[in-house]
């Protein structure tokens, strides 16, 4: 089999490249290992920059995101038992985020794709980046799939990111992780609540008007079994605390699940014919709602450059970028989070820290410029 | 001997503190161990913030400043072989620096203070914040200075610190100290030159149009010795090459030496009736130029608190800006020097992070707001 662009993996930016490519009329076939059923149940994030919704909009993919997605125009700091508005819009000349999750964009994505295109239980077995050629294994039977180039668009543990050679790795871990909780429960705040407590972060997001989306800093070796739902409710209910009596309303637990904190990059983003894209090429923990975001203009600079030619220049514009949102992600966590290993020195320009992000109008506008989305060529 | 404010040292912070007493009618004495001579040759920091010269001015101590003075409106921040020009007063309507030596403050207050209100050789030797008095040594015989109370304005090492009781103590130690040197050539810049490079900080200074001041990054155990002034200048001319060709003039060097890098915050700052200010209180890096601006606040805030008898509130009220300082000044000493133990991760973090500084306005102000001097009152 033959086909302009081999996309390796059908999360959202698989799919997203596939659906961008077609509408320039370029053939690809995305190869995904897992079914259909699977990639629609992910739960990821879900909190989508304005160029993000601008890309999905463009490329028609927005119909249902326009009708369901929740834009948010501010978020809240909370530390010291006070709230602080960032009026994002207002310091970014009317940007706005989006809630809506990553999930449902995967749902979107695999309706609208043309029947053939997604090649679901496909799982690949050999990247051969020099040919450029793919070898996957569907119903037991092993296929090539020739190419002019391939997308590695498969995530942190695909096989694209092995396939590129000579590459160098970048990594960070931290001493803390995410207790993530979907909640039966209507939101008891209208915008994010990111709150910062001397015991941990805490985040107050919403997937819905019925249902809270809630995350505590958690020690990275502890499990959900060791977070019953009433130790979380009462955790979440000490860092939230204010001084003026702000309720957080309590209610079933769906899910629970613990995500490890990390940032990672490998560079180049290219080997070959092989370029990478999304979580294959780059990963943040998750305090600044990158990752999918990322994932969304590593496709759309693919994309225009397998169009347009500029092929040579994707991997060194797009680790610009890339380093912009580590450096954010990496700031906007160690902000917020309490590092066990920290001592009083810094804890207290942690607090100064704070204090001056929602003091300062400048400062506050880094934080929004960057959590809405910030490019170097001004996008 | 009685007065109402004894101010122990005769540094910027006393002599001022003493000035601005008596431009409000109170009684005070300073006692200063050394004699005049040493206090008037000590050489020090001389970036005024817009707020330091306005005291200065309003006290009528600032005519050969407003003479003799660089006023700056930006600084160049140079990393990868190029410059990127940080406009402060654009940045911050209209506010400026002025390059203006300390010791050139100490002389103009000390010309300016009556017969008798500074005691040079008067060593202090016992503090009493509680009755309040002074013990000190003059001409080898002990005397007391009972006072209403007592300012500590002698310094890091001083004897003010230590009659503190109970107190805590923040303290942060660099891997890297300054290696400064005054040389008999003019400066070839005309606004300060903060440059990093990965071997190390370098910092191109101005003293007068004849005299440049340049600084080095160097190991915290290195010697002036360990630096002939060949080293100097290959090292200096290594750091801040660009790739337009900028050239750096040399001549003789007339003075070298080895300053620490610390961050120290002692809280809190009063005991009784004795009061802390400047350098007895906090501690910091060089790099954002903040010491002599933090006590010049410092002795502002108690001159009108004794004054207008809000001394209760002095210490917290000033923690809170000079935790400000503190985080600034541990946030440009990091964003520009190279720590030799920083993983491949954290240097990249690092580049992005001062690419992003000199490409975003927000980004850009929060270094000019702070560096001409950020107030939470909004002075």
């Amino acid at each position: 089999m033959r086909t302009q662009v081999a996309i390796i993996g059908a999360g959202p930016a698989g799919l997203l490249l596939s659906r961008l490519l077609e509408r320039r009329g370029i053939d690809a076939v995305v190869l995904e290992s897992r079914d259909r059923a699977y990639c629609e149940r992910r739960q990821r994030a879900g909190m989508l920059e304005q160029g993000t919704v601008d890309v999905l909009r463009a490329c028609g993919a927005a119909d249902r995101l326009d009708r369901e997605g929740l834009t948010h125009h501010g978020l809240e700091l909370r530390f010291g038992g006070r709230g602080h508005r960032i009026a994002l819009s207002e310091l970014t000349g009317g940007k706005a985020v989006t809630i809506y999750a990553q999930t449902e964009i995967v749902k979107d994505l695999i309706a609208l794709a043309p029947e053939g295109r997604i090649r679901f239980g496909a799982e690949v077995v050999e990247v051969d980046p020099v040919t450029p050629r793919v070898t996957y294994r569907e119903n037991g039977r092993l296929h090539t799939l020739d190419c002019d180039l391939i997308a590695g668009c498969d995530g942190f543990h695909g096989v694209s990111r092995a396939a590129v050679r000579g590459s160098t790795v970048f990594e960070r871990e931290y001493p803390y992780a995410w207790l993530g909780v979907l909640a039966d429960v209507p939101p008891s705040t209208e915008e994010l609540i990111y709150c910062h407590h001397e015991r941990g972060f805490a985040l107050h997001s919403l997937r819905s008007p019925q249902v809270s989306r809630l995350y505590l800093q958690v020690d990275p070796t502890d499990q959900p079994s060791d977070w019953p739902d009433e130790r979380i409710w009462a955790e979440l209910r000490t860092r939230f605390a204010t001084t003026d009596g702000w309720t957080l309303k309590d209610g079933p637990i769906r899910e629970k699940a613990v995500t490890p904190m990390r940032s990672f990059v490998t560079e180049p983003m290219r080997h070959e014919r092989l370029f990478l894209a999304g979580d294959a090429a780059h990963i943040v923990p998750p305090t600044g709602a990158k990752g999918l975001n990322l994932a969304v203009s590593d496709v759309t600079a693919l994309a225009g450059a397998i169009a347009d030619g500029g092929l040579d220049g994707y991997s060194q514009s797009r680790l610009r970028q890339v380093w912009r949102a580590e450096h954010f992600s990496y700031w906007m966590t160690t902000l917020l989070h309490t590092d066990p290993a920290a001592d009083a020195f810094a804890r207290r320009l942690q607090l100064s820290h704070l204090e001056y992000v929602v003091s300062s109008a400048a400062a506050s506008t880094t934080l929004a410029e960057n959590y809405v989305g910030f490019a170097y060529d001004g996008r």
